[in-house]
């Protein structure tokens, strides 16, 4: 799995995202479950940053159409995660980012995942065209 | 602790709740935050089955005003909680329900919890009377 | 991605997984990264009633490795999820589970997940094989 | 409810908990459940902070022995919690904290929580004293 391992060279955008008690499953670490959540909160956490408006108010809602994820290296409580964002491919109608989870002060990467943004209009659910304030957002993102 | 306890004679009402593996924590029992989330799903779901209806379709809405528990024994996963459902107080607005949580086939509770739903108007969130079907409902709760 | 949808009777043994009520997200539909929640119960909870045992107190854990889903359906709350379970690979150290997830009563399903076990030493966490008993369980499974 | 709302001033301990995502629920607010989490990660974080060790690892746990909220405004993601925290009772094996959440940049409390922590020793899980680090913790939490 070596060579594959994200650093964190690979990253530009960075959200810092602190564990909960809560987290920890009883084999004493961060469950798998968990690390999902994580990258949910940085993508959506960073595109109402970038966009500046809150992304739930928009005619075009970014639905998850599929996510992945390799655990690499436990995390515990009281870890904070910093979350390094890309792009990994910008369709028609999807994005799909790619993420690096690190703890804190830490140079090997905890997990790398893959999630998949889908644009649905807001009432009728229909695929629609990637937002052009989301498109402009992404630019940036690098 | 000990004569407040409930006893499984307290409820005729009952909702039947998996644990998940996530629900344990680190220390090995079902984490006390998931205890709410039990208490949440016993009582909406038990309030869709009774109406007949969606509630969150409805002009009012019961939104969660206090809640509380007292933990006094373990669960772990994969028990099956029941949790026993019962009316305290009925007010103009707000309904409190009394929950006892149980690991199926044991006689002493889990957990005991007070549930408190203030009704709001949907747009407005302004306090509204507990809608007329849900007071219907409660009858038939005993 | 028609083609490669599971259905039904791609799977022999299910797991009934009620869904909750906080499980739902500001969209109105079970949030993603429940769906693993999904699949971490189903998986762990078959194998302690598969091997009669409760799994966390075996010299050898399974930690989850590697997890992915694709979205197809929304599942909403009360919707009582059933998740048939099948093995991708078996491997000398992992076990790569395929998850099906179906809204009770619908031929369609709402996911399909790939969920990886490799299995550790409980004190050192060093990579081990798969433990025997639970290898006789897989071929139970088909 | 107005006269005993917790203000800012009430406390001089506090731990910044960043909303998540999924905190919130189909009523486009964070859902009862996650307010406990925020509890629960602000007493165990802040207890290791304060003794300087892995709480995890002492021969005495804090469990939960009962828990309390009542819920003033709503949060919303990507609201940053500020959680404000003292002492309202220490026994011979109990502490009751009093928790105050506040969005980041407001006077008026979110939700007020009581939070009883009971110690118990590791391996039997009998009651035992609070322990003297934890004691010596508590005192400069004023």
């Amino acid at each position: 799995m070596g060579s594959d391992e994200p650093s964190r060279e690979d990253f530009s955008t960075w959200r810092t995202l602190p564990t909960r008690w809560g987290d920890e499953d009883v084999y004493g670490h961060i469950n798998n479950v968990v690390y999902y959540a994580y990258f949910d909160t940085a993508v959506n956490g960073w595109l109402m940053d970038a966009l500046g408006t809150d992304i739930r108010d928009l005619p075009a809602l970014g639905v998850v159409a599929e996510t992945g994820c390799r655990f690499l290296r436990q995390l515990r409580f009281p870890d904070v995660v910093e979350a390094g964002i890309g792009v990994e491919r910008l369709g028609r109608s999807s994005i799909t980012y790619r993420i690096g989870l690190f703890a804190a002060g830490t140079a090997e990467a905890a997990a790398v995942g893959r999630f998949v943004h889908v644009y649905v209009d807001r009432e009728s659910r229909a695929v629609v065209p990637v937002p052009d304030q989301v498109r402009a957002a992404l630019e940036a993102l690098g």
